[in-house]
Order: structure tokens, then C-alpha cells, then sequence
């Protein structure tokens, strides 16, 4: 069997999911709401099984999904894409993800990957014979090291992977990181694989601003949606690319060898739910900014040392002012067996020597479940 | 952008369908039939859509869905699986071959294909840095070639990768070829990815013969299945593999990387398909071979030499009795743009020199589209 996969373990989701399930903690681990998503989504998704489109759809994805997706980039971010050559959906954001860098990477070519990082994509880089080059944002504030940054790129660099919103930080990065980072990507003609599933996941008041949006980054940029993020609906792994068309053509490629296409029903279902107006979007963020206050306000009155979020599904906490002593797995472990609340290891995010002493938990849970999660650590610690 | 993805093209499949479209051309080019699979199963799908259950799904699978795959192996082929730990549940069959090839292969290992080979096997097994080895069956009788296999198979070889029944050529291997291809395995302790998604759809009271029942070969072969043929619903990217548990483990590491999970009411929906009586898989076939039987006839009739076809969706005829003058890929796009009547031409599943007077003609198709286009080429001809 193939040594990179036999080396790395099931996915950190998967095993903490399986451990709260065993334990019957409640799991605060795996990135999923605990409802579903809006309900006329779904009735469209059952509709479309009804009206005989069941066979194969195009290989890009149905026409209405990508005209839906060419109009949120427009709408949400004045990025223009052609739906006919520009997008392309996929069975979910890792596909999406995979696709990309396999489109994009030849062997020995390297990546730019910025720790903590998501866990497929290390090793989907090796796997395809490429590079990685890390660089490391540090807690608990998490600024981009410019420096690390610069010095990683290099004549060998094709392209940096970047993830925001960020998991599992929640790091939102700024127009002047972004601003940054364009410059080194068109200093070292490199390209971006733009994993922004959180897009529409964000708080405060503070903007996503696509990497592709900035000047110049339009043919640089491969940016990913996600229905599961924006819609609740994380098990149809709907997810979507936009690229330049050249680079397009080729992601289509490694796309038809990857899963070829996607279930059309819950793609006309997608379509329909990125139509929908702002007051579904801004609802959807400001109901997870308060499930954030919630549960950021609940594990700091317990102890913990709770950093910033200003997207995604997750924050991060520092549980070393509590009476535990142990690393950050042995922390996942003991709160989900013994206090029944499972949560994230942030060392999982890391691949070689990393911080110990976070945790991540994810808050797009019901408001009775946080409760009860904080009231079972409370009386755990 | 990555080389060998620049290098292929477009899938003939969606080439041709995109032709097809642009003339109004009758589609017996990609295989998908042309009405839906059936309505229970349908109904299923849209039912569990709304009872809660649309967030990430199992990595490996709904349990519902793996106990009908290891029910299925035993009903119909005496194979024993163990749902919790040998089955793994992908995005259609390309994931299954792609996390297969992912899972088992190291960079310099070699693979053993089978030409004439459906179009992802081997830029796949390129991309992972493997080197493939080419045994090619020959038309008309498309017999293997035992010395040539045996050839191909040395000190590197990893693993063979079967398809039967075949695509294009309609070939199911034999008991004394299965045999002879599972004596190779052994003597050179290699695996086999079994691309078996035609496995209901076989005629003339032949049999699918799973290579992974023959003796020794439960540890050996890591076999796929697909909903989309089994049940007409190709849309729907449902496959299945079963594997022993350790390359199963393996495989699922792959899959963690290219989908991580398959959308849960498709799978929920593909389990109560599965629990079909008999029946229904008879019927499939019997409907199947009865439309192949009528399209051979009229291709016949208009003059084409019709090779015989045990198993698939697909008939090989030869046009050169027929006035053309030139190869198959201007003869499909001829019948297509002047006569109406799509087929992808056979050199497509070859890797170099190839035969060049084959067109395959899908045959899983209403029997009012099937006597069109018999009459279609009739006219044309
Ligand atoms: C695909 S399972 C992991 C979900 C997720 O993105 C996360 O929990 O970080
Ligand atoms: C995945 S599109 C191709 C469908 C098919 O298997 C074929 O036409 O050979």
C-alpha cells in the first residue's frame, strides 16, 4: 500500500467524532451544524430527483449552479467569471481542493502552505510528488510572518495554498496580508489554490475579501466554495471552483478523473440557495456570531483562555490555565470521555512540532447543546 | 499547470455528448440510460432528504449502505465482507478507482492494464507516479492474451487493474481466464482493482464472476461497484468498494483526501435498491439484453459488422463494410454531425496505435431512440 497513506492516520475529524459517539459526548469536534439548512433548499433538492435529470450531468456542473456561482462572485465580490468556462463544481470542497492542486502541480514543484493547516492538504501535496514549504502563523494572534512568508517562496514555488476564513484559527486575513501576498505571487509568477469554504461565515461587521478580487489576482487565483459551509448542508458535498478559464480546462481534467461529476439534484438545489437575499446571509453569520459569544463566554468563565474569531465555525481555546496536565490530545480525549464534550486537537493542524495546549471547538451547534456543553465542563473542571 | 493533465484532453464522453447536443444528435455515445432508475429508489432519496440526516455522513459510508454492499456480495457472488470494516463507500466509481490506485500504489510501481481501457485508468495511474504496462486484448474476438499477460507481470508489478464486464469491448471474462489472471496474482503476491460496475447488467444467462471469489483472491482484490449502473441512475455518483480490511483501511485514507463522504440520502436511497429481489436484477438484464439485440440487429442490417457483446451498456461494430473513408473519430463525428446518431469511437480507449474502424454505440436506451437511430443511419447510409 502507498507509504504516505498508510503513514498518515484517519482523519482527526473522524476519530474524534467516533470517540464522542462512543461516549456519548456531545461533539463540538467535526465541523457541522446540528440542523439542517433552509428547508425550501432541501424541498428543491427533493423536487429535482422527481422531473427525470438523474442521468449525468455535465462534467463542469448543471448550467444553472455555475451561472448561480458566476452571479455570487459577482454579487458578493465584483469578481466577473464566464459560467460557461470559469466554474467548475465538484463533489464537496476536498475534491475541489484536490482537484486544484493536481491540476496545478507537477512533481518536484513546490506549494506554499501556511500552518495550522487543514489535514488533507499536506498530503495531497506529497502524494502528487510536489514540495510543501511551510510557514507558521503564531498564537495566539495569528499575524502572518512576512518575512517566513517572503522567504518561502522561491523559484521552484508554483503556487500557496490559502485558507480563509481560517480553519482552525477563524483568522480572517486583512486587505493588507492579502495585499501582500499578491505582491509575492506575481513577483514569482506562482499561482493561489483559494480554499474560502467560510466565505459566508464571518462576524463582526468584517468583510471576506477573496484573494482573487485584488488586482492582478483574477488569473491567479483558484478560489473554493462550499454549499455544505454556506448552506448547513455539509453532508452533500456540493462545492464549487472559480478559476481563469485556462487553468479551468485544466482542474475539468483532473476533475473527470476524480469523480467526474456531481449529484445534479442537489446541484439545482445549490443553485437555488445562492439566489437566495442578503438577509439570508447575513442571518446565517450573525446566528453564528452569537453561538461564538456563547460559547467563547462559557469555556473563558471556566478558565480557559479563549482566542479571537472572526470567521468560520471554530475557536480556539488555551486550556493550560485549567487543572490539566497533558497535551492537547490527551485534553480532546480526557474532556470527551470524561466530560462528555468532544473537541479538536489544534496539533492535528500542524506537521511537525506544534503548540499543545489548544483546543479547537466548533460553536455551529444548537444553543441548548452549547449550553449544555459548557455546563458539563463546568462541573468536569 | 500540471503536464500530463495539459497533455489528455476532454473525456470523448463529454465531447461527444457536447456534439451530440450541438446537432440534435440521438446520444449513443456516453453510456447512461435515457429514462430513470426506479421510482421507489427515487422516492427514497427525496424521503430521506427531509428527516435530518444531511450533515457528513460516516467517512466510509452510511452503516445502511455497507451492510446492503456486504449483503450483496453474498447474495450474489458468496463473497463475505464485514460492512464495518470492508466497505467503503465513494463518490461514483472514478473516486473508487482513483482512492484504489491512490491507496495501493507507490511512485515506480508498475500496473498491468488492459487495453482497450477506459479513459481515467491511465492518466491516474501516471499521476501517482506508477508505470503502467499494456496487454491488449485483440478484436474481434477480444481473447486474452495469456503470454502477453504473463509477460507484463514482473519483480514491480503492484497490481492489475480489471474491468469485466468490459467498456467498451462487452467482454466478461471467463471462469479459466479469472482463474489464469489469479494464479499471476499470486505468483507475483500482486492486488487487483476490480472495476466491476457493469456486474448486473450481463446477458444470455452468463454469469458475473467477481475475481475476488475465486480462492485466494478475497485478500488479493479490491472490488467496485456502482449505483449509477446498477440501479439507472448514473447521475447520482454512488460506487462501492469492498476490500480486506487492511487495504479497505488504506483506501479510505485516499478517499479522505478526494471526497471524504458521499451525500447520505443518495447512499440511504442506494440501500433499499440494493435489497431488491431478484427480480429486479433480472429484469435489468433481460431489458438491457433485449435492447442490445436490436440494436445489433439494425446496425446489421445497415451493413455494420456487429462484435457479440455479453455484458455493459456498449456494442463495438465495425463500419468499415460500410462507404467511409477514414478513421473512427471522423466516422462518429460524421454519423453525428450528418446523420444524427452519436458513438464514440474505440480508439479512445487506447493508449497508442489502435484500431481505427470500431465505433461503440450505447444501447441502454429507450427502444422509440433506438429504432430513430437505426433508421437514422438506415437514411444515412
Ligand atoms: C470533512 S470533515 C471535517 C470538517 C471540517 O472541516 C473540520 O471539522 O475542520
Ligand atoms: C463518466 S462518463 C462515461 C460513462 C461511461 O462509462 C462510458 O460512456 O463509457
Amino acid at each position: 500500500p502507498n507509504q504516505l497513506l498508510d503513514a498518515i492516520g484517519t482523519t482527526i475529524f473522524t476519530v474524534m467524532s467516533a470517540l464522542a459517539v462512543q461516549h456519548g459526548a456531545i461533539n463540538l469536534g467535526q465541523g457541522f451544524p446540528d440542523t439542517d439548512g433552509p428547508a425550501d433548499i432541501i424541498d428543491a433538492a427533493a423536487n429535482a430527483l422527481r422531473d427525470g435529470r438523474n442521468q449525468y450531468p455535465p462534467l463542469a456542473g448543471v448550467p444553472e449552479l455555475r451561472q448561480a456561482v458566476a452571479a455570487a462572485n459577482d454579487r458578493f465580490y465584483g469578481i466577473k467569471a464566464d459560467p460557461g468556462t470559469d466554474i467548475i463544481v465538484t463533489s464537496g470542497a476536498t475534491e475541489a481542493i484536490t482537484a486544484c492542486l493536481m491540476a496545478l502541480l507537477d512533481p518536484g514543484d513546490e506549494v506554499v502552505l501556511i500552518e495550522p493547516l487543514y489535514d488533507t492538504y499536506l498530503p495531497v501535496v506529497k502524494l502528487l510528488g510536489a514540495v510543501p514549504r511551510l510557514v507558521r502563523l503564531n498564537p495566539p494572534d495569528w499575524v502572518l510572518p512576512r518575512a517566513d512568508l517572503e522567504a518561502a517562496f522561491g523559484p521552484r514555488t508554483k503556487l500557496l495554498l490559502l485558507n480563509s476564513p481560517m480553519n482552525p484559527t477563524g483568522k480572517v486575513f486583512s486587505a493588507d496580508e492579502l495585499g501582500f501576498i499578491a505582491g509575492l505571487l506575481a513577483r514569482h509568477d506562482a499561482y493561489a489554490v483559494c480554499d474560502e469554504v467560510y466565505e459566508h461565515l464571518i462576524f463582526d461587521g468584517a468583510k471576506h475579501i477573496p484573494l482573487m478580487s485584488l488586482p492582478r489576482m483574477r488569473e491567479r487565483c483558484a478560489r473554493i466554495g462550499s454549499a455544505g459551509k454556506t448552506f448547513s448542508l455539509t453532508g452533500w458535498k456540493v462545492g464549487y471552483i472559480t478559476a481563469p478559464r485556462h487553468l479551468a480546462a485544466i482542474i475539468a481534467r483532473a476533475h473527470q478523473n476524480l469523480t467526474f461529476t456531481t449529484p445534479p439534484n442537489l446541484q439545482r438545489a445549490v443553485a437555488v440557495g445562492l439566489a437566495k437575499d442578503d438577509a439570508y446571509f447575513e442571518g446565517l453569520a450573525a446566528d453564528l456570531a452569537a453561538k461564538r459569544d456563547c460559547l467563547s463566554a462559557g469555556l473563558s468563565a471556566i478558565g480557559f483562555q479563549v482566542l479571537p474569531t472572526a470567521g468560520s465555525y471554530f475557536v480556539t481555546a488555551d486550556f493550560s490555565p485549567l487543572d490539566f496536565a497533558g497535551d492537547d490530545t490527551a485534553f480532546c480525549r480526557q474532556i470527551t470521555e470524561h466530560a462528555g464534550v468532544a473537541a479538536i486537537p489544534v496539533s492535528a493542524f500542524y506537521a511537525g512540532e506544534a503548540p499543545r495546549h489548544y483546543a479547537r471547538f466548533a460553536f455551529c451547534k444548537r444553543d441548548d447543546v452549547l449550553d449544555e456543553a459548557i455546563s458539563r465542563l463546568s462541573a468536569h473542571f
